[in-house]
């Protein structure tokens, strides 16, 4: 393990204050301009060099015919290059002192074969001119904090606390606009790629070390280095969540990560074995995986697994109170003291059972502040699931009715949402109870948005929720048994 | 069950001619009020009487002190009144010779004690003037077909091929904004509550012989006639199918259920087993059930088990490959056939086994057309799966790349967008396999929108779509299961 980040083979890769970029052009439809493109949009600080065998400039860059016209040994070298020359460019890359490249391009170990030969040598002009390799066949990383990203697809919205290790480079590009959908981003994201050299463990190491990074998520085909990455795992974890999604436990998938990236996968009991020893949680999907993360890395531990559920209609309450039951968490009866508490608020047609259902409230902002409060003081419960409803219609029907115009009924309408979702936040954060909050509402709608926007997960229907309380209490859970060593925990991955 | 829709007793439930509206007033804060101003909302063709004991109006309709004062005997009361109220009215509506009734207030057998009785002297009042109730605690019917809609919010979106019985209102009116994101409406929902009289049993047989409805979907709490529905379900499965959502099968969903609507719920094997007998399928969430819908109700039947992923991305072809073998899909090897067509077409860094993965395609339009022509035509393979991807940006940057103006980019890729996602769903339909998509844009992305739009279901992430196709799979084998009572199906239920 490295002392601090700056010590990782990783740094300089995420980090670089220079760059050659070898195989972007001015034809928008190769691969290399596109990435290079990324690296532009996102607005790179440093110095990037490409080097080009005809071209003067690249998309307003100036560019060098050979590495070997470079004014400086860049801090890394980006190879996006017909596979047949890749080889003797790293060499080239050697000899002028580049110390870390990423390599891109594929038609290595994952087609077999010839291929196998090709990054081996790879690795030995690696290894002999002391480079730190990313790749082949990968899409290299994505750091919004440091404005790099050498991946196929612009970067949308704020850097963001999950840091990535990928056996594959999509799930890091096309995964940019799905996380900015709830407000998410990466801290760093590494595209592993084929592993030749640097691999997922280094990556787990550097993210481990990361300030910015809260919580490590893992898209695992097969891991190489297993002893190595339990190692590095279990003294991560008790101190920052890893959440990994492996793919290659069914027969199905090991053959498709196979000639993916020519991953060795291995059964699920090995991997589900080798994740518990490592105190790593296992997600059942690319979704659940961001999930558990959003609320790992942004919600507080929960004391126990005993769960209150808010609901102002049955069916959403009684779907939840059964994802909640099958995600191994208990729904506790309220204590008379908050049964009390919440009289007031609750009609003769509302229930103050576990579901909390207020049925048709009489004032709508209750829902948000006073009801809330109430259950976070509850001594007998731990986290708090609230389904969230505001038909836009409702509102407006309502505003209209008050003789309000078009213009005035959007602005009231925004004032309204942003306000409600503020001090919500706000009196959620005061207690130290993961809150969760789930819907059918589009994650783009208005209400919804605020609400994430100010920091409190909203996810689509219970049954994702419950899971990822579940993870919640697994977590909290593993790291008791660590502690302590004696309390039980289940893994959520056997609940799926 | 009835010859016909108009003999069920449910016909002139949900496509009434007049109705008596009982609890609406001027004050949009009540529950009345906002159920009639639905019903108003939806464009309901035919006469309201707002029945109300002090108002001349009532949104803008001719209001009655009485019903006795009503000029005919309506098709329909809806009555929305304080729980005390309830049973004198009904026994007025029957004195006024009304013969269907929707009681949508609460506080009956759900609350226990006085709340039993109450319902036993409601279902009296309804038998003794022959009058067919739907409720008590419900939220009614919503039939956009024929303009009604009495539920808590108003209906979005065109009618749609799902029907809906219910023991959740909310499932009903707060899933309209959640359909039609995905281009998908109700054909005819009802909301059963209490099922003091009419069940989910007779819903089922109204659907059953709905034209408008394709497939059937049902929110289960607990059922109350299981041989009658198993009976009734028999009948219609084999030509239509229907998905259920049962919540009662844990501790905490089966209390739930009961303090919801008073439902006496089962173990989940009864209902495994139960669903099983009947044809049903089960799905394991609210977003589960409509998603089976949206396939079953628009997808041909697949003649087997045997899939092909198409995918430009390595790392969603592979997480498509395990998701489909845990479903208990076959990922066939491609014949040499197949195969020849595909070369030109894929580059050298492409795959061609299954998943099929182009990999950086040279011209992007074959990944629309030609690639999955050749996928369709494959013996081999019965269903195709295709991960949609496409990033706006490298749309857009390629556009300005060609010196477009911004104008001229939005139109453009409108175009480009409408017009590829109607060639591609006229190939798609011309093969009599079905074809689902999966992604992790928005469903809102115009895109996804335009391939929904046309008929193509896309879902996120391939968990999802393997369940989907596990689905139909398992939903033709029942039918063959019947036609020849040899072939053995496994249930999607067990592979949650």
């Amino acid at each position: 393990m490295p002392n601090s980040i700056e010590e990782s083979p990783l740094y300089l890769i995420a980090n670089p204050r220079s760059i050659a970029f070898f195989g972007a052009s001015n034809n928008f439809s190769s691969m290399g301009t596109n990435l290079l493109m990324s690296l532009q949009a996102m607005g790179f600080g440093g110095v990037i060099y490409p080097v080009h065998p005809k071209e003067k400039q690249v998309k307003g860059l100036k560019a060098f015919l050979s590495v070997t016209d470079l004014p400086e040994a860049p801090d890394l070298a980006v190879i996006v290059l017909p596979t047949r020359i890749v080889n003797k460019t790293l060499e080239e890359c050697g000899r002028k002192g580049i110390k870390r490249a990423i390599v891109v391009s594929g038609g290595f170990r994952e087609i077999g074969g010839k291929g196998v030969d090709l990054e081996k040598d790879l690795v030995d002009i690696a290894n002999r001119y002391d480079i730190h390799l990313l790749g082949p066949n990968c899409l290299g990383v994505a750091n919004p904090h440091h404005k790099v990203n050498t991946t196929f697809i612009p970067s949308e919205g704020p850097p963001g606390f999950i840091g990535l290790a990928s056996q594959s480079g999509s799930f890091i590009t096309q995964i940019f606009e799905y996380l900015s959908r709830f407000d998410l981003g990466f801290s760093t994201a590494f595209s592993v790629g084929n592993e030749a050299d640097l691999d997922i463990v280094d990556c787990m190491e550097y993210l481990g070390a990361c300030p910015y990074t809260k919580v490590i998520a893992l898209y695992i085909e097969g891991i190489k280095r297993g002893r190595e990455f339990v190692e590095v795992a279990k003294l991560i974890a008790p101190r920052k969540p890893i959440v990994a999604y492996y793919i290659g436990g069914s027969e199905t998938g090991r053959r498709a990560g196979f000639s993916h990236t020519g991953a060795l996968a291995g059964p699920d009991q090995l991997y589900d074995s080798m994740f518990r020893q490592s105190g790593i949680i296992r997600a059942q999907s690319v979704s659940e995986l961001f999930a558990f993360c959003w609320a790992l890395g942004s919600l507080p531990k929960p004391e126990g697994s005993r769960v209150i559920i808010q609901t102002h209609s049955g069916g959403p309450g009684a779907a939840a109170a059964d994802s909640c039951g099958r995600a191994g968490l208990d729904l506790p009866p309220l204590s008379k003291e908050t049964i009390d508490k919440l009289t007031p608020f609750v009609p003769p047609t509302g229930s103050i059972n576990n579901p909390v259902d207020i049925t048709f409230s009489k004032n709508p902002m209750d829902y948000f502040f006073d009801i809330p409060r109430a259950l976070l003081e509850e001594k007998n419960a731990d986290m708090l699931m609230i389904y969230f409803l505001m038909p836009s219609q409702t509102i407006k029907r309502a505003l209209v009715d008050m003789g309000l115009s078009e213009d005035q009924i959007i602005e009231q309408r925004t004032r309204l949402i942003e306000g409600q979702c503020k001090s919500m936040a706000r009196l959620l954060r005061s207690y130290n109870k993961p809150v969760v909050g789930y819907t059918f509402h589009s994650p783009e709608n208005p209400f919804i948005q605020g609400l994430m926007k100010q920091g409190i997960p909203v996810f689509e229907g219970p049954e994702r929720a419950a899971r990822v309380l579940e993870a919640l209490v697994y977590y909290t859970n593993l790291n008791n048994t660590i502690v302590s060593s004696s309390k039980k925990s289940a893994t959520p991955a056997q609940n799926g």
